[in-house]
């Protein structure tokens, strides 16, 4: 019976970082979900939540995604359960000194995609864990993005047939506007996309040990 | 009748680029099938090829893509209508000096893993255009990799769950590995993957000049 155990666990391999715990999704984004399902883990989505997306504007810019993400931790619409971890997330779009959100319509989308045009910005993406104990623990990733001039007609095109409303800097890298006109990424797609992957599972590995 | 055609042109925008033609795929991967989806254009899928795909190892390795991409393009089973545009592609994995093809069954495809654990690799993937009238026109994109160090036990897990038999380097970045293991890349992520779409969206514009 020990044997068939040990057999078991090891048959799941990497798969048994989260030493028996359930692991939430507090998002609502379906990327995010998408994401953390390439990890092969276990989990279920449960996006309710009390938090103010509000941030103060004297924050350094760097630190808001970290911020943001543990606010919705603790924003968490319930206590956790003993054997709960709770992931929550957040992306920032930065470019020069604008912090880019989503956008407030068509006008605002087209602005924000030709400001991107042509040059580098930087996307940040943090995450949060924290279980019932009280224990929380946060990390973040930055990415560098460089989009080509980008056309009006590409612009217009984009914006009306992808409609990126939901999306911070109103792009999403896995969409046609990313094939087309991002040319180089210095850092990981799936930071850009809105959950650094590679992150989650790092912290899972600390976060059970 | 004519502001018509205007009208249907200019909502088709940036996608007008074909200028009219057909493209052809001649590529049997599905990934590149379904990158090349991406930039919403038209296009049938032919891989019959009488290509022979040897190399002289003599050959800079960095100019290997671009020759196996040619030859592709030019071992094409059947002479090009008037009308058409072939597309070509290939892709090379470079680790210090080996070059890695597909891996030679599980205990190839384990060391090759070993060999990109910890450490960066180069990803190498070029694309030849050509029509009837002679004209060939190939261009090529180098993207960087970063692995973090991988367990045994995380390359085992990869290799026995997603046989990465079909892959250069065997790895796709856009699975399980990918998303635990790759932290940092610069370059493009779709270069990683097997085709350079902006390379692919870029020379069609050229070439249809």
């Amino acid at each position: 019976m020990l044997q068939l155990l040990e057999m078991m666990q090891s048959s799941s391999g990497p798969l048994s970082i989260l030493g028996g715990r359930k692991l939430i999704l507090g998002s609502a984004s379906p990327r995010r979900k998408e994401l953390l399902e390439g990890l092969g883990l276990p989990f279920t989505v449960d996006s309710e939540n009390t938090f103010d997306e509000a941030f103060s504007p004297g924050e350094d810019h760097r630190e808001v995604p970290i911020h943001m993400s543990r606010g919705k931790s603790l924003g968490f619409h319930r206590p956790l359960e003993d054997d709960e971890i709770l992931l929550t997330a957040d992306t920032m779009v930065l470019c020069g000194n604008e912090i880019m959100g989503k956008p407030h319509g068509r006008a605002d989308a087209i602005r924000m995609l030709c400001v991107l045009s042509g040059r580098d910005h930087q996307v940040i993406s943090a995450i949060t864990l924290r279980d019932s104990s009280g224990k929380i623990q946060s990390a973040s990733d930055t990415a560098h993005v460089w989009f080509k001039n980008l056309s009006r007609a590409e612009i217009e095109y984009y914006v009306d047939n992808y409609r990126p409303f939901d999306k911070a800097g109103a792009y999403g890298i896995q969409e046609w506007i990313g094939y087309v006109g991002i040319h180089r990424i210095d850092g990981s797609f799936f930071t850009i996309m809105g959950l650094p992957v590679h992150l989650v599972w790092e912290e899972l590995e600390k976060f059970s040990k």
